[in-house]
């Protein structure tokens, strides 16, 4: 934890840069870390973690259950607050090569920045770990965007990208019967046929003797939190159960709740420069 | 409108003051505008508005269609990020202490400012208006919150207070008929039995051949946008109407779209605290 509370701090130090939200898993040996600023402070703190991680980790002693190619493992750039995607890939980009080239550590762009439709997806391009990573590396498919192609000795690889904010969003059911909420959550979920950006799954909320479809919303622009709810609804109606709740667990970007009143209320020509408090911050910022 | 510009100017000029909109209309022969600002900065903002008010409004002279008491008509302090009802009484009564007393000119504290229940109404205090004040106040139920017992020879006396945001809410039924908007107008206004903080009436849109329930909310936290709509819903299908769509004309604060999508998504356990944009607006300013 000393080695995690130092590069917390020193990409706490960097001006112009909040830290969000920090946590760390003991079993997984990971932590997550949530940086929010400007563009170019953001860029400064990120390359500063990667400087300071690769002179305090090892990757060739350092167990985990979390999959992981590199010290620095994976970067997502998410746009807030009036920063467009192109903004993040922009960044992706310019962090990435900065790595790459200067500090000397693999660099694969993943999902919105990636340069070829293989390295869309994290699980793809982290497949075989630091571990397995020389071995892939010796295959020219997975040549890095930027930096060496030979991992870097201690610190792998690592993996850059811009994507949407992930909302975790669970729906409970008035049952306990998993075998409901496995179907229901089959019919949503994109791989098995459902709803392009859900990822679903059924779980038991042992204590309160019910069940749970359980999802990832990963773009809410595309496909709506509302979207999803309403699917869940009308699949659990056909096995004659309720829906009793909904819950966003960690945060969720104001215009997904915006846009979730929106499509409720009917509010067809609303335009969000009708929200009270972004008309102050506009008038203000001029 | 050279008078009202010089008096927007004095406000504007107010640091830490940000005037978010304003308008005139010369048939009502009267100027609204919206100030945002930190409690100090308003207090300073819209006593420098009285000053120069009484500097340059006679009201002996004037005329318009609209009703009204004073030179500065009504004053209402309204609760945004973060600030309480109670923050914005307490702003009343230092503004109207310091218009009653310094300034001169009769203050009566409204709405949730009101110091007594036959002040709560804006309309009950100002029936008479300028022209009728001198006879009213003779009265002593009419004696005013702060300042003379007589109204300012030129500036009559102004109404303070503090109420939640207004939201105008509209909404368009598929149908021309203006007798089923006027019986649900009917049905969800507060005069004739229906929800609280709602007034309502029935409004034919000739350019769209069709009718609409226009209404106003008083207080969207106790009566929320989505119970109006729902109301309205439940009363069209009983004559056989559907609601085509809704609109909200205006500004409209955050908290109302948010409580609209925590209805109907049914997130009974979410915190404001959630919500990206506002965390990180709390962990920056500490």
């Amino acid at each position: 934890m000393d080695v995690v509370d130092a590069l917390v701090g020193a990409v706490a130090a960097t001006p112009g840069v909040t830290v969000l939200d920090r946590s760390s898993d003991s079993a997984h040996n990971r932590s997550v870390l949530s940086l929010a600023g400007e563009a170019d402070a953001l860029v400064r703190a990120v390359v500063t973690l990667y400087e300071h991680a690769l002179s305090v980790i090892d990757l060739r002693g350092h167990h985990g259950e979390h999959p992981r190619l590199g010290a620095v493992d994976v970067v997502p750039f998410i746009p807030i607050e009036g920063a467009t995607m192109a903004d993040c890939v922009e960044l992706a980009r310019r962090v990435g090569r900065e790595v790459g080239e200067r500090l000397g550590v693999p660099v694969y762009l993943y999902e919105e920045a990636a340069t070829q439709a293989s390295r869309r997806n994290l699980e793809d391009i982290r497949r075989g770990e630091f571990e397995g990573l020389a071995s892939k590396m010796a295959d020219h498919a997975w040549a890095p965007d930027f930096g060496p192609s030979q991992p870097h000795p201690t610190a792998g690889a690592t993996v850059i990208g811009a994507r949407m904010p992930l909302i975790a969003y669970n729906v409970n059911l008035g049952t306990n019967r998993l075998d409901v909420a496995k179907k229901i959550a089959s019919a949503v979920r994109f791989s098995s046929g459902g709803l392009r950006h859900v990822k679903a799954m059924a779980v038991t909320l042992e204590d309160r003797d019910l069940v749970q479809v359980s999802m990832n919303l990963t773009n809410y622009e595309k496909t709506p939190i509302h979207r999803a709810l309403e699917l869940v609804k009308r699949e659990a109606d056909r096995y004659g159960v309720a829906v009793l709740e909904s819950e966003i667990v960690g945060l969720v970007p104001a215009a997904a709740l915006a846009a979730a009143a929106r499509w409720y209320l009917r509010l067809d020509r609303f335009e969000p420069d009708q929200v009270l408090e972004d008309r102050l911050r506009r008038v203000r910022t001029g």
